[in-house]
C-alpha cells in the first residue's frame, strides 16, 4: 500500500483534534453575571494557556508525523496499527487540556496536570514505536535517502519523553501551572529543533 | 469515476467520527464536589473503555475500508449509495459509545450495550454488501490483481458479524461489560488478521 | 486553479457536516428517570428519523457536488464563491435538523420543519446557481465531455425544488411529520436517480 | 518539502473551523416557553449574524490561502511554523463568534466585539507573516512566475488589517453590531477583490 491513505486519515484525525480544542474555550455563562464580560474573560486564562499549550503540541507532533512518514515509500500493516495507537493518544488531548482549563487553580489542578503529562508520555511512546519500526524496517517500506540522518535522531525522541516525565513529576509534587509551562516551552523548542528532513535525491 | 473523491470523503467521514469520540469524554462538573478529581477521573472507567473499544473499532473498519477500495479502480453510483449507507452506521457509533459510557453501571446498562451492538451488526451487513458488490462487479470496477485473495476472505467477514451477534446477546441476558469486553477482543483480533491487500503487480 | 484543493475543501466540509449530526443525538439524561432506557431510546424516534433524512440528504448533495465538478478542469474565483455559498447552507443543515429532532412532537413542530425547508430551498438555489454558472462559462472552465448531457440535467434540478417548495408547505399547513418524511423520500429518489456522470474520453 | 500535506492539513483545519461554527446556533432550550418556536428562531438573530460573517470570513481566508500557497513549489520548516500560527488564530475563530452571538445585545457586547475585532487583527498579521516570508524566499520555495504580482498585492493586505483595526475601535468606541456589521462587509468585499492568482505557465 502507498502512503497516501494513511496520510490522508492521520493529517484529518491531527486537523480536526486540534480544531477541538475550541470546544474547551468556553463562553462565561449567559446569567447573572457578577462581573463584566471583560473580567470573566480575562479571568478564565487557564483556558487560554491550555488551549495553546495543546494546540503548538499538536501541530508539532503533526509536523513530525509528516517528517517521519515522508521517510518511507509504502506503509504495511503492522505500521498502520502503530499510527492508529499513536492516533489514539493524540485524540484525547482535548480531554486533558479541557482537565487543566477547568481545574488548573482549584484542588484538582494537580491530578488534571499529571493526567495531561500521562497522555504526552504516551504518545510519546507511540512515536518512538513508529521511529523504531520505520528505522528496523527500511527495505520493507523502501526507505528514501538519509535514512541515516533519520537514525542520528533518537536523541530528539528521547529528550521529548524525558522532558514529558519531568514535567509530569512537577505536575505531581511542585506545581501544575510550572508543569504547562514546561509542556508549552518544550512546543516552543520543537518549533525551532527537529527530525532531518528527507533530502529530495533530485536536487 | 475514478476513486479518489470517494476515499477523500469516507477517509474525513472515519477521521472525523474516531476524534469527536473525545466528546464522549466528560470531565467531572467543577460544581461542588465530595470527592477529589483523581477518584472522579478513575471513577469514570467506563467512558475510557467505551472509548478505546469505539476507536479501535472504527480504526480498524477505516483499514479494511482502505482495503476493500485498494481492489478497485473506478467507483460507481451503486457502490458510492452502498459506501454511503455504511458510513451512515459508522458516524452513529458516537452515540452507543457516550450511552454505554454513562450507563454501563447502572439499570440502563443492558440497553446501552445491546444498541451497541445492533448498531455493530448493521455496520457488519453494510460492509458485506459493499463486498458482495465488489465481487461480483469485477469488470466495471477494473479490479486489480488478487481479486480470488479478496473472495476467500468471507470466513472473516462472516466471523465479525457472528461475533457482534454473540456479544449482542450477551449484553442482552448476561452482562453489558462482558458484551463490551467481546467487543473490544474482536478489535485486537483485527488489528492482527485482515482483509488480504491487493499485490503490486509492478512487484 | 485546478479543481484538487476546492475539491478536498468541500469534501471536508461535507464530511465533517454529515458526521456532526451525531451530535444531534442526544442521551436521555442520567439524572432521575421515571422510565427505563430502553423506552427512552425509543421515545427519542424523532431524533433518529431527522438524523437519517439529513445524512442521506448532504450525503446525496455530496454525490451531486462531485458530479458536477467532475465536469470541470478548473475552478476560478466566480465558482470558488459560489461554491462557498453553497458551503455556508450546507453546514447549516445540523441546526434545523436539531430543531426538528426536539420539536417535532410539540407546538414548535411546525416552525422547525418550515426551517428545515427553508434551509432547502437555500442550498438547492445554491446548487443551481454552480449549475448555470458551469454551462454557461464552458470555454473557461476547461468542460470536459458530456457538458449537453449535464445540460440536460436541469428537470431533475428544478423537481429538487419543487419537491423542497411543497414539502415547506406541508410543513406549514399540514404536518411537520409528513414535511420531513418528503424531505426523506426526496433522499431516496436521488439516491437513484442523479446527474449524468462525465464520460472518461479514454474509454 | 512538497506542499500536498500542508495544504491538506490547511484545509482540513479551515474546513472543520468553518463547519464548528454550526455549534454556535443554538437551539432554543426545551424547557417552559413564554413564546412560540417561530418567535425564538426570530429573536436569537445575533447567532445567525455572526454565524454568516464569520463563514464568509473563514471562508475568504481560505481562499487566500489557497492563493498564497499556490504560489510556492515548496514547503520549508519555517514557513511550516508560519502557517501553524495562523491557523491557530483561525481555529479560535468559533470562541469570539459564540461571544458575540450571545452577548450582541446585552452590556458584554462592547467587549465580545472587541475580542472578535482583536482575533481578527492578529490573524491578519499571520497572513502577513506568510506573505513576507515566501516573498523574499523565492529561490528556497520554487516560487512559480507571478511573483511580481504577488508583490503588488501588499495593498489589498494592509487594508484588510486596516479595516480589522477601524472596526475593534468602532467596537470599543461606538457600537458592537456596527462594528460585526464592518467585518461582515470587509468579507463581501473580499469575495471580489482578492489576491493574484499564478498564471498557469503552460497556457
Amino acid at each position: 500500500m502507498d502512503t497516501r491513505r494513511a496520510e490522508a486519515f492521520s493529517d484529518g484525525v491531527f486537523a480536526i483534534a486540534i480544531t477541538l480544542l475550541v470546544l474547551g474555550l468556553h463562553l462565561p455563562g449567559p446569567g447573572p453575571q457578577d462581573h463584566s464580560l471583560t473580567y470573566q474573560l480575562g479571568h478564565a486564562w487557564p483556558q487560554y494557556f491550555a488551549h495553546v499549550v495543546s494546540f503548538l503540541t499538536i501541530g508539532i507532533m503533526w509536523m513530525n508525523h509528516h517528517t517521519l512518514l515522508a521517510h518511507v515509500n509504502r506503509v504495511n500493516r503492522p505500521l498502520l496499527v502503530l499510527n492508529l495507537l499513536l492516533l489514539m493518544g493524540v485524540v484525547a488531548i482535548p480531554f486533558p487540556t479541557e482537565l487543566v482549563a477547568q481545574h488548573l487553580r482549584d484542588a484538582g489542578g494537580t491530578a488534571a496536570a499529571v493526567t495531561y503529562g500521562l497522555v504526552m508520555i504516551v504518545i510519546s511512546f507511540g512515536f518512538a514505536g513508529i521511529w523504531i519500526y520505520v528505522v528496523t524496517h527500511v527495505d520493507e517500506l523502501g526507505m528514501r535517502p538519509q535514512v541515516d540522518a533519520l537514525r542520528q535522531s533518537v536523541p530528539g525522541f528521547t529528550l521529548g519523553l524525558l522532558v514529558y516525565v519531568a514535567g509530569t513529576l512537577v505536575a505531581a509534587y511542585v506545581s501544575a501551572t510550572a508543569a504547562l509551562t514546561i509542556f508549552g516551552l518544550l512546543g516552543v523548542y520543537y518549533l525551532f529543533e527537529h527530525l532531518p528532513a528527507p533530502t529530495d535525491p533530485n536536487s
